[in-house]
This record gives C-alpha cells, sequence and structure tokens, in this order.
C-alpha cells in the first residue's frame, strides 16, 4: 500500500525551518515532552470507551483488540482510512467483505474530519508498506466494528497544515484551527511548562499557589485598566494589570511565598502582538536578595524546559543596564549574534537611509581594509591618535565594517542596537545564519535607573519600572540629592532579544515608600494608603519576579505570535473573531450599572454646546 | 522556664471544635499536609538569607548554627521572645551578658510584630522546661546575632486567635488577619490541595491545563455577568460565569481533555456567601459518559484529599433527584444523619411554627409509643390500615416522632427537607451530635429534569441547568412529545450538605441543539450560532464537570464562610474593604469607553420627563 506523500508534508507546514533538531512529527513530539525519567506517560484512554489512542499504537501491540476515537483524516479509494485523535495517526482497513457490508457502507460515506468509533485488530502492514515516517507506520487497523458518532459537514478550509488560510479564518474557526498539529504541540507544551513550573515552585521549593483577585481597585495613573462598572452608581472596579498590591501584601501577611500563574489585564487599544488579557507566572518571596530571585528563575526555567529543546545553561550571565546600552544600544539584547560581517556596499547605503528616515541621525561607515587603513569619509576629521584608539576599543580586525555615529548617547546607542538588528535581517536574507532558532541566549539586565524623567515634563520624575521598587543599596543616599543618578533593584529576564520577565527587589520601608511616591513622584498617596500602612505593621523585605508567559512559550514554540500559544486569543483589534466580541448590550442591562452609552457624536455635540 | 499558657490557647482559637482528629498545631499540621509517602518535603529555606525555617527545628538540630527571620510573636521580660514565620514558633533566648548589649537592645526594643533576623545556636531548653504542646518545644536558640529588619507600629488588633475580631475589621487589615493560624493553613491546604488536582489531571490522566478568556460575549440571558466597556463606542465584554463555550468548543478543536482552575465572575449584588469573583475546577473530556466523569472525579477527591483527613471512600453513592427530593426534601442532602430523634414537646411547637410562617403548611406530628400506637390528631382522620401502611412505608421504631404533612409533592418534600435540617439544628443545640464536622459524606445526584417551567411564564420552558445539557439517552423522544417530562444527563456532586460540582454530558448533535434551543427555549440562536456552527464540524461526544473550589476548600477546612479560604474576598456587598473597591472614577477616564454614569436620580428625572 502507498502511503501518500503528502502526509509527511503535513508535519512541515506550519513549523518554522529548524535545524538540529528533528522534525516535529504527531504523536511522537508530543510524547517526547511526556517522557523525563521522572515522569510516567499518563492513562490517555481512562474513563472512556477507547482502549488507546490512535498515536500510541506500535508493533508491541499486534494482535491486540482495540476500540479507538477518532476523525477521518483521510480516506483512500474506499480502502483505507487514516484515523487522526491528538496522539497521533492511525491507518484503518476498510473491510471489503460481504458480512461487513455495514461498517463498509459508515466508513465510507462519512466525510472527512467525521467523528467515528472503530474496534478491531491491531496487524502488521504487509511486507513493504511500512511507512517509517509516521510513528504509526509498521501497524494497520482490521476493523470489526464502527460507529459514526458525529458526521462532518463541508469545511471552510481543510485541516491540513499545508493549505494556507489567513489568520482572520483561522481566528474565525478556532476549534478546526485548533485541530492542527502546531496549536496541538503548543498548548500541550504549554500546559507540560507551567505544570513543571508549578512542580517546582510548590513542591520543590515550598511556595504557596494564591489566587487574587482581578476585580480591584484603579491604581493612580492606571489609565490602561479595563473598567468594570459595578451596581453602586458612578462607582467603578479595575481589572488590575498585574497581582503587585497583592503579592506584597501577602508577603506582609507573612505567607512567605507566593506564586500564581495570574490573569493580567491592559487595554493598550490596537497593538500588534499584544492581548488584552494575557497570563503571567507571578511570584514574590520575603527574606530574599537579587540574586536569590534570580537563583530561583534558572533553576525554574531549567527544570521546565521542554525535553524535545537543548537544555538550559545556568547561571545566566548579567549585564548592567548602562553595559547593554552601550553594547547592544537596548535594553533587551538578542545575546545569539555579536558581530556583524558580509555586508555589501549598497546595503551601508540603506542602513544610512533607514538611520536619516527612522533617527534623523547620520551613520558613518568605516570599511576596514587588509592593512587596517580606514576607508571612510571619517578618516579625514579625526586625528591618527582618535583613529588608533578607536581601533583598539572596538576590538576591530580586518575586512570589519564600522558603524559610527554621533549624538546624545542613549539615542546614538538606540540607533545602533537598532540598526545592528537590521544588519542581521540583511545578513540573514544574505544566507547567514545569525540568530539560531533553537538556540535560547538568557540574559540578566540590572542596575536600571530607578526614575526617568516624565515624558510630558522632563523636569518631573516618573518611575521607570513602579514606585514600588527599591532603589540600589549604594544609592541610597542620591534618592535625596540626585534622584534621577539613583539605580534600583530591578531587573529584566531576557530571552534572544525579548523581554519576557522582570522584577525588583520591593521597599518594604514605609517611610522610604512615602518619600518616594509624595515627595520624588508626587503622586495621590491616598489611593495607596492601605499599601502604605501595611508596610508599617511588620512588612517583611520582599521581592519578587513576573514571567510573561505567552511570550516565552511563543519563543520556545518558535510561533510567529502569541496568539500560536493561547487557545482563543483576540485579534490584534482586541475582537474575538469566532463569536463577534465585543458587543452590543441592550440599554436595560445597562441599567443596573448605572451607566449609558455616549456615542462619539454625542460628545462632540457636547463640546460644540 | 514557665511556657505561657495562652500560646497553646492560640491554637485553638478561630477552628471549629473537631472531634476525633487532633488539634491542628502550627508547624505540625501544615507538615502533615505535605509529608505523604510519595513526596518530599520542600526546601522552604532555599534562595534566602535563613538557614531554617523557625517551626522546623528539633532536636536533631541541636548544636547547629542556623539565622532565622520571622516576627516577633510575644517577649517575656526581656529574657526571651517567641519568633514565628509560616512554619511555626521558637524560642529565642535573649542575651544577657554585657558583650552582647546590642543584640538585647535590638531584641529588647522591638515592638511585637516587627520582623526580625536573628542567628545563633540551637540549644536544648533546661530539664523541665519543655514544653511538649509546641513541635520546637524541646529547643531554644542562644542568639549570638539579631538585626531588626522591620519595626511594626500600634497594631489595630492583636494578631492572636482568641481575641475576637469583626469580620470586617479582619477584611480592612487582611494581611494582618493572614498571619493567622488558621489563614495560613487554609490557604496552604488550598494550595496543596489544587496541586494535588493538578497531577492528578495532569500527570496521570493526560488532561492538558488551558486557559480561555475572561474578556468574553455575554451569554443569551446572561444577566448576571459583568460588563466590561470596549473602546468602541457601545460595545462591550462580558465576565464569563463559566468558559462553558470554550470548553466544549476544545473539544471540538480535538483537545480531548481538558482541564483549568478557571475564575468565574457572577454579579449577584449582594448575597451572603457568594463572591463576584470565584473559582471552579473546570473539566471536560471527549467520547466519555455519565460514569466515567463520576469516575474521574472520585478518583480526583481521593487523590488530592488532605492527608490529615480521614480517607474518602469511593464510589460515592448515587441517587437519582427524584429519589432525593421524595427522601431528604432537597436536591442537596446532608447525607451525614437520618433520623431524627430527641425531639421534645415544645420543639414540636416551634416546628409547627417554622412551617407556618415560611411554607405556609400545616405540619401534623405523630409520636410513637411503645406499643406503636400514634399519639396524634391525625389518628382519628385514617384509616387502620392506612396508618399500618404508613408504619410499614417509614420503617418507624418505637419512641420515633414522624412529621406528617400534605400538599404539592415538590412543596411538601421541600418543607420537610427544610424541616430535617431544623430537626438536626434543634437536635445539636440538645447536644445530640449529629453532622460529624469530620466525616465527609459524598452523594451523586443524577437524572435531574432537563426543562422547568419557568417562573415568569409556567407555559414556557427553560433549561434546569444549561441549554447545553444532553437528555436522557431513553428520554430523547419525549423532547418532541412530553418535553417537561425528559431528565437529563446533567449530574452534582453533594457534600454534606451542599452542591460541591455539577455537570453532565453535552449535546453534540448540531441539530438536537438547535431544536432545543429554538423550539423549546425559544432563545436567539444568533448569539450561538459559532457554537451550533463548531457542533456540525465534527463535535465529538463529550461531557464534564465543574467543581466548585472555595466551598470545597470551605468544607474541608471546616471555615465558617468562604471568605476564609479566599486570600482577599469582597464583603457580601462586594467591596473590598482594604482598598475601598469598587471606586470612583475621574469622567476623563470613562471617556475613551465611551460610557458616563447615570446617576438613580438622573434616570428618576428622565422618568418624570
Amino acid at each position: 500500500m502507498y502511503f501518500p506523500s503528502w502526509l509527511s508534508q503535513l508535519y512541515r507546514g506550519l513549523s518554522r525551518p529548524i535545524r538540529r533538531t528533528t522534525q516535529p512529527i504527531w504523536g511522537s513530539l508530543y510524547r517526547s515532552l511526556l517522557q523525563s525519567s521522572q515522569r510516567r506517560i499518563p492513562e490517555f484512554s481512562s474513563f472512556v470507551v477507547r482502549t488507546n489512542t490512535c498515536g500510541e499504537l506500535r508493533s508491541s501491540h499486534l494482535g491486540q483488540e482495540v476500540t479507538l476515537c477518532g476523525w477521518i483524516q483521510y480516506r483512500r479509494q474506499n480502502t483505507f482510512l487514516v484515523l487522526r485523535d491528538f496522539d497521533g495517526l492511525v491507518q484503518v482497513i476498510i473491510p471489503q467483505d460481504e458480512s461487513a457490508a455495514s461498517v463498509k457502507k459508515i466508513l465510507c460515506e462519512a466525510p472527512v474530519e467525521s467523528v467515528v468509533q472503530v474496534s478491531g485488530t491491531v496487524i502488521s502492514r504487509p511486507a513493504g508498506q511500512e511507512n517509517p515516517k509516521m510513528p504509526t507506520g509498521e501497524i494497520e487497523i482490521k476493523v470489526k466494528t464502527a460507529e459514526l458518532l458525529n458526521a462532518c459537514k463541508k469545511l471552510p478550509f481543510e485541516i491540513k497544515n499545508f493549505v494556507k488560510k489567513t489568520e482572520a479564518l483561522r481566528l474565525q474557526y478556532r476549534y478546526l484551527d485548533l485541530r492542527s498539529f502546531q496549536m496541538q504541540y503548543n498548548l500541550r507544551l504549554r500546559s507540560q511548562m507551567v505544570m513543571k513550573m508549578r512542580e517546582y515552585l510548590c513542591n520543590l521549593h515550598g511556595f504557596v499557589d494564591i489566587e487574587t483577585p482581578t476585580l480591584f481597585k484603579r491604581t493612580p495613573g492606571g489609565a490602561k485598566e479595563f473598567l468594570v462598572p459595578s451596581r453602586e452608581p458612578g462607582k467603578f472596579y479595575s481589572l488590575p494589570q498585574s497581582p503587585q498590591q497583592f503579592k506584597q501584601l501577602l508577603m506582609v501577611g507573612g505567607l512567605d511565598r507566593y506564586f500564581q500563574v495570574a490573569r493580567c489585564y491592559r487595554d493598550e487599544g490596537s497593538r500588534p502582538d499584544r492581548q488584552p488579557e494575557f497570563t503571567q507566572i507571578d511570584i514574590e518571596m520575603s527574606f530574599v536578595d537579587q540574586t536569590g530571585i534570580q537563583s530561583l528563575i534558572e533553576g525554574l526555567l531549567q527544570y521546565s524546559w521542554p525535553n524535545d529543546k537543548d537544555p538550559v545553561v545556568v547561571p545566566f550571565p548579567t549585564m548592567t543596564f548602562a553595559e547593554v546600552l552601550a553594547t547592544y544600544g537596548t535594553d533587551k539584547p538578542d545575546t545569539r549574534f555579536g558581530m556583524k560581517k558580509y555586508l555589501k556596499r549598497k546595503d551601508i547605503e540603506s542602513i544610512r537611509n533607514f538611520a536619516a528616515d527612522h533617527f534623523n541621525q547620520e551613520i558613518l561607515p568605516v570599511f576596514l581594509n587588509a592593512n587596517r587603513n580606514w576607508n571612510s569619509p571619517v578618516a579625514n576629521f579625526i586625528m591618527e591618535s582618535q583613529r588608533l584608539e578607536l581601533i583598539r576599543l572596538m576590538e576591530t580586525q580586518e575586512e570589519d565594517v564600522v558603524l559610527l555615529t554621533a549624538g546624545e548617547h542613549n539615542k546614538a546607542c538606540s540607533l545602533l542596537g537598532k540598526l545592528r538588528l537590521e544588519c542581521a535581517d540583511l545578513l540573514e536574507t544574505r544566507g547567514v545564519v545569525l540568530r539560531d532558532p533553537t538556540l535560547f541566549s538568557f540574559l540578566w539586565v540590572v542596575d536600571f535607573p530607578l526614575f526617568l524623567p516624565k515624558e510630558e515634563n522632563p523636569r518631573e520624575l516618573e518611575s521607570a519600572h513602579h514606585p514600588f521598587t527599591a532603589p540600589h543599596p549604594s544609592d541610597i543616599h542620591l534618592l535625596y540629592t540626585e534622584p534621577k543618578k539613583a539605580r534600583s533593584q530591578h531587573y529584566d529576564l531576557v530571552l534572544n532579544g525579548n523581554e519576557i520577565g522582570g522584577g525588583s527587589i520591593r521597599i518594604h520601608n514605609a517611610e522610604l515608600q512615602r518619600y518616594i511616591l509624595a515627595t520624588l513622584l508626587k503622586e495621590d498617596v491616598k489611593m495607596l494608603s492601605h499599601l502604605l500602612q501595611a508596610l508599617d505593621y511588620g512588612a517583611p523585605p520582599h521581592g519578587g519576579i513576573a514571567l510573561g508567559l505567552d511570550r516565552l512559550i511563543c519563543l520556545v514554540t518558535g510561533s510567529p505570535s502569541i496568539r500560536d500559544v493561547i487557545a482563543f486569543p483576540k485579534s490584534f483589534r482586541g475582537h474575538d473573531l469566532m463569536s463577534n466580541t465585543p458587543d452590543s448590550v441592550p440599554p436595560e442591562e445597562l441599567k443596573p450599572y448605572h451607566i449609558r452609552v455616549s456615542k462619539p457624536t454625542d460628545s462632540k455635540a457636547e463640546r460644540a454646546h
């Protein structure tokens, strides 16, 4: 029997090209996720009518009577069909003898993607017809009975990875899209990884999983918080952006070690690759310092890392904010690659244009030839001693291209950081692999500034992260003299150029917290009076971190968008395309909440009035 | 050294009187939660400065140099203090020699509930001064160094269990209330139990933990759903009451076995012992029947049951809805007790008054004396043969009291069910233990009616549970003839008189679902078109259940209210008393959401207008 070639293609479609690791194969890959030395394989067929999953059958099952339930993936000339469940595919032989006419009728007439239950015997495939690319490729099922559990109508698109679908269509029929290998793999990997994180935190290190409210009070300046009207006129709940206040209050409450896989909310309007609700691994500990949190997280990622990826190497390197900005021109550098080579002259022109267009800034390229002379207009403007000093500082080598710019430090660094990524893009189009998708390069960035000048009024300060961040122990005196120069005990975890986590040691001293909130940040402390009061009543020193789960899983699975690691994501406009959400609500349902809709035209009219 | 007697009282205060099991003791009980045969004790002191927890020190630690962090629970005459952390208490000797003057000063001056770090040696208590009631009662700490980590101001109440506090005060200072033994125990037991449930579902039975959105579309008739205004004029999200639609769509998507510890929302206004947000263990499976779900849940509870309670015995008994109503007069009977005895004549009067006041119904008591004669006014109205038949049916015994009523079946049963609980209350005030708090009596209730007459219009039907519930296989034909008589495949799990879970086998046939929604329930199917469409595209047979986690943990811990098993609960008016939530919002923050507050006076004015 010929096994169709598209079936092996099926497994390739959606996944990004991956070097070094083998292609994911339905059935084998998910199982490999589960098979670590300590971990037993779950009983996938407990409590149900099937005896086995489609994907688990091997030669070791030969002769066994099995009952399988699944979807008809493919049927060939009424002779066999391929049955699919979450665990994989198996070939089912359609009986041809007269006595089995009813079984044949069911299996031949059911449309593709119909759900059937079959019972029969596991037999060997005839010699020469084994399919080594298919985990169940040595066996097939000789069917005795079959039942059509549900027929499938004509589908809006084929559930085959190589059939390209727009994302809008995938989201509209998400329940069909979820049947794809890639979505099954992503969601199961996510579940496994979170489970391992829980084991690490809860079972190995005594963390307590505590749920915190999502109906809460708006935070000062919480302009990105969704509002929830209450039944009290003019009173609203807010959906918080993080459990920040609660996790700190839990430490004051002596819970010692808290974690939560926390749903968080942020209303950023339409922003690509952001979701109005997202999930973070939220952690807080008492009596801990920065090093303690870093070790905890390194251990957490090492423990929960999928078995089908290269193991995570710890400890992760650490750089200060000043260093990463000077070296990489960003606070979330992709540290998988360092140098930039192989640029052509015409590339340099496009880079200069990019800098001029995006940063309104001049870029001066320097080409170093074999005798280390500079082939650049810059050469005419600087002294020989300066030139040699630059060569020494930049550790340049023969055939290097150096891009120089001048200007305000942060701005110039940012530009060069962007150019570095632009160059990487350029080089990768030339076939130079700089950013290995199988490589996971973690980096801690520390010693951030505690405050930044406010965008609206640069003479005022705002928190670089949030106002509960403790100052760097060496810089506390600066709070009273030059607060702008004070560094914080905030730390970011960066993976392949993405910020996947951030946290800090918090302020546990009420007086210091009041001074920062009221005097330095000029915030209304009334809204945080409960937190300030809590710090007065024996708050332990504490700190924590939150990992962005959606982004982390997106990177681990190599998915193009976080929407690919969320079961029911919103579109980038915040819509659920399957159910048409958000939707209008009859006025009588607004009444208990004492709100009325004011259409934009109304408010225009109001203003005119 | 005398160990203060209030310290042992401390451990008794909040917990309900419990027979058969020993009193919970801080430190020992939480550890016993963790010590099952398979389970290693977590490392509670990893990543932090302490070497040990206060509560773990025993004679086996004698001579060890330890560093501890904790709260000053108590200090006696500047000679010793008791240090507390989440794990327990330990006695710390304040050094008296001149060379340790600075240590003495710190430890003597820090107010109670201040946070300190001490280092020293674990030594034996002098002979005769051991405290057998204290898990660490054989040892004490000889301190060498001490550091005040944070001083505590004067507290609004003492953190001692025997100090009675109003619940409002406890909620306002929740971060202090959380330091109590009982809250620590409740939250840690909850975390442990949920973790074990996850192990059972995920690691043992292949369930996938999948997060579903909480910003969704309102469901038809979803009048109890909180609304979340979006940035599109007049368009709202809803916070769903359960992930019902999503879990079914996941089955259509081939996820096979889903679970989620799901946050749900219900706006019921002010109702005692309800929370606007609550948590359920949400489960759905494909290819499963009622028995399968029941076995799954029995195994789940058995596996996750705390080690300090009597083990759960499975299978749980099952009764039909008709049976429980006829036998117990409720669909959630407390099956810990059966008979009612020891009633006095005057009790009967109060019971008759209760029935008249609450149900406007007459109750006829029958007192059976030694010769089985009826001492009752009823005796005069019924024939001897009826009397004997009743005696046979009720299996009455000598000295029994029988309460008789007549009337419409459901109403009469309900009344008698309420009276049964009233009698139990009465008897328990007389010292008869009917409802053993250490006994956990589970019961499945099955074969509920599929529909109920609508309250507003009894000639129309509404779903007894929800419209996706499958009819009982034997009753499908009734849908087309006498739908009121059709039973469903809904099942409730009852524990000690509380419904702690409910679920059903779902309809997977689109045509049947359309018929029930449109023809029988007269719902607008447009709002559910995505679900109906999904059923058309190869939906597998599926079913599920949801366990109310807050209620379950409340019963397991014997707490008087679900607020005692939630870290930051709302008051029964839906307020967070700590932060003053919900709160007013400046009008400019409402603008992006195109809503305006319409004060009740406004709408009155409107109506007048």
